[in-house]
């Protein structure tokens, strides 16, 4: 049995003193917890659904504590989602967001995934846009060219009950952050493959959609990877060791080919193992569109073969006879906040892999994609109509 | 795109006015939804964790809506974990509640698996008493006999970042309630098998464990065999149809086996897919323990063959192999909200598998059963010392 350190052993003071029951109850307000982490805009968006009247007029409230039932059922069985947006402040002053009906669309799935209901993704998408127009008035003022604010909208089940059933009752918000800055202690990120008996996700599970119950699980293996002085882990599945994420992040790698092919490969879809990522989707689509433009893979003075993007399962036993053979070229995170970050070493089983790094003046395929994501998301080029410009009407 | 039928198309409400941001906030406090379908009592116990200071003293509360900041690590990653106990008015008008001990040992085990902090779970078992005693005073009073109360702890992570990490603070608490009546529609469970597609539990991951995530994504499956008229999803696992669980319940079946002995078997604990069930745990020690007694099997004035308990991987196939050949006797799911309940049916890949139901007067080995346990939980015997009775102190 654990004894908490700060536990003063078995002196507990009795709940109830002399039998009068409401002698000990304490009828002061929970104060809830001081935001001590995360700095949070003032407010938030709030968009209630009831099964009998269906989805309320969504409001702007104050950012603060929302009162949940302890029999609520996001608290009991996790019916709960999220989805992470960026809204960037472009070269040319004006704000933009990226890709967001892929979220919106994501949000829905995964709301369906666990019993809450559908929404209008065009209404989600109208209202997180006038949302973060408030917000970025203040927190992404006019002048903060190339920074950035964090939206998280979030769906929640609010159902009292204690039946294992779907929520009668939910609430769909969004708050808004400025995400402290991401520095790993190196250059690159050093990842830890996932202990063999630990798994992230299962086919026929719901590792695909983004959902609470996919993160909490893997908290113990995440908090052991940091005390050991990693970043991340890097999520194996099966007894092939099949690459699947990092952390909590899209993975990707660049090596060449046994038939000398310079490949970007990632896991793919099918499974139902890995997150839908936008970022993700986006490094593939714009590998692919700018195959075969020459001119796209010009980098730091140099020319690179350009890449050929491939969606597969592919095993760490891979990567290890990648780098043994010197194929391996370059190993990449992708998400919205983490954006684009290298691995510089991925410890498998006692031992480091190595992974090439990209030096700051280097050719390097993930800083080339990284720049080609960066001109967009800035408002320097638009070629595939994936951002919106975002204005307070 | 879905549109909700509550939702009047495209005439959403501008949430800002004229620019001037303020006009649009509202400011009036957010009410919590009324505790509609579960009537649980006036009281909760809290008891709250903070990296920095430990357990904080206990305290109980006047039942109401937990402030929750909208960032807490249990809303965005299902931090939590619960657990669900009986309190029991005995025939000799007694208070008892059922190996606590283990509930809590499990709440531990469960809190390590999702980043929450442990505890004392000698402390935990100390205080659940107490509230217990304090609760059943007025709902579970004196002459109650042979009816009981829900206790229903939890435990969430309440850190408000977005970062994904282990909880900095938590909140432990418990409410309860009574349970409504468990009707189904005939005399025994009609069961669905769960589609091929899906699967509730992995090896490697937390299906062993009650985490809130374990719940939610099972509800669109669940949700889908009420509407077919099913009570409950009978989880497979694989393709071999490995049986696992019934709805949020272990699952027995009692056979004679293919060498002609009779058998209680249930899917063993092994690869951690099935929930180490308290009830689990005691049906299969009192089968074990009764083996050699032939006055245990005397049964509505008959005598049945002691059963044999087994634990391992069995499959839906063997379930139907054994109905064919008129092996199968009974089948039952076991757990604390819904004790024992018998299946007459399984429902699979389009086709009943019907299970032999005990009639009122018939001799059953899962009545037995559940007349073993129903003579410890109420006071009747207490062979195994598995009963704490609860006072008023």
């Amino acid at each position: 049995m654990a004894s908490p350190a700060n536990n003063d052993g078995l002196k507990w003071p009795k709940l109830l003193h002399n039998g009068t029951e409401t002698a000990a109850i304490i009828n002061s307000p929970i104060k809830p917890l001081d935001n001590l982490q995360t700095n949070c805009t003032e407010h938030m968006l709030i968009w209630q659904w009831d099964e009998s009247t269906g989805w309320q007029a969504p409001e702007i409230r104050p950012y603060g504590p929302l009162p949940i039932m302890p029999s609520a059922s996001v608290l009991q069985y996790a019916t709960e989602c999220f989805e992470g947006i960026k809204i960037y402040r472009g070269h040319d002053d004006r704000l933009r967001v990226f890709r967001l009906q892929l979220n919106c669309e994501r949000m829905r799935k995964s709301s369906l995934r666990v019993g809450l209901p559908e929404f209008d993704t065009a209404h989600l998408e109208s209202l997180l846009m006038q949302f973060a127009a408030l917000e970025a008035e203040k927190w992404l003022p006019s002048g903060k060219t190339g920074q950035t604010l964090y939206l998280r909208p979030t769906h929640i089940g609010l159902t009292a009950a204690l039946g294992v059933q779907k929520p009668r009752q939910s609430l769909l918000y969004a708050i808004a952050t400025l995400l402290p800055g991401f520095t790993t202690k190196g250059n690159g990120m050093r990842l830890l493959t996932s202990p063999a008996e630990a798994v992230r996700a299962w086919p026929g599970g719901f590792g695909n959609r983004k959902l609470g119950g996919n993160y909490g699980p893997t908290l113990p293996a995440h908090d052991a990877a940091l005390q050991r002085g990693f970043d991340q882990i890097l999520w194996l599945f099966g007894s092939e060791g099949f690459v699947t994420e990092a952390g909590a992040s899209n993975f990707f790698v660049v090596w060449k080919t046994k038939s000398g092919e310079v490949e970007l490969v990632t896991a793919g879809l099918d499974n139902g193992t890995i997150l839908e990522g936008v970022t993700r989707y986006s490094v593939l689509d714009l590998v692919r569109s700018n195959r075969d433009k020459p001119s796209a893979w010009h980098h730091r003075g140099h020319t690179l073969p350009p890449l050929t993007a491939t969606e597969r399962d592919f095993t760490i036993d891979e990567i290890q006879d990648a780098v043994k053979e010197g194929r391996l070229i370059e190993a990449f995170a992708a998400g919205t906040a983490y954006f684009i970050a290298s691995a510089e070493a991925i410890h498998h089983r006692g031992k480091d892999i190595p992974i090439p790094l990209p030096t700051a003046e280097s050719a390097s395929y993930a800083q080339l994609i990284k720049e080609w994501l960066s001109d967009i998301v800035f408002g320097v080029e638009n070629p595939h109509k994936w951002t919106k410009e975002i204005s307070l009407q």
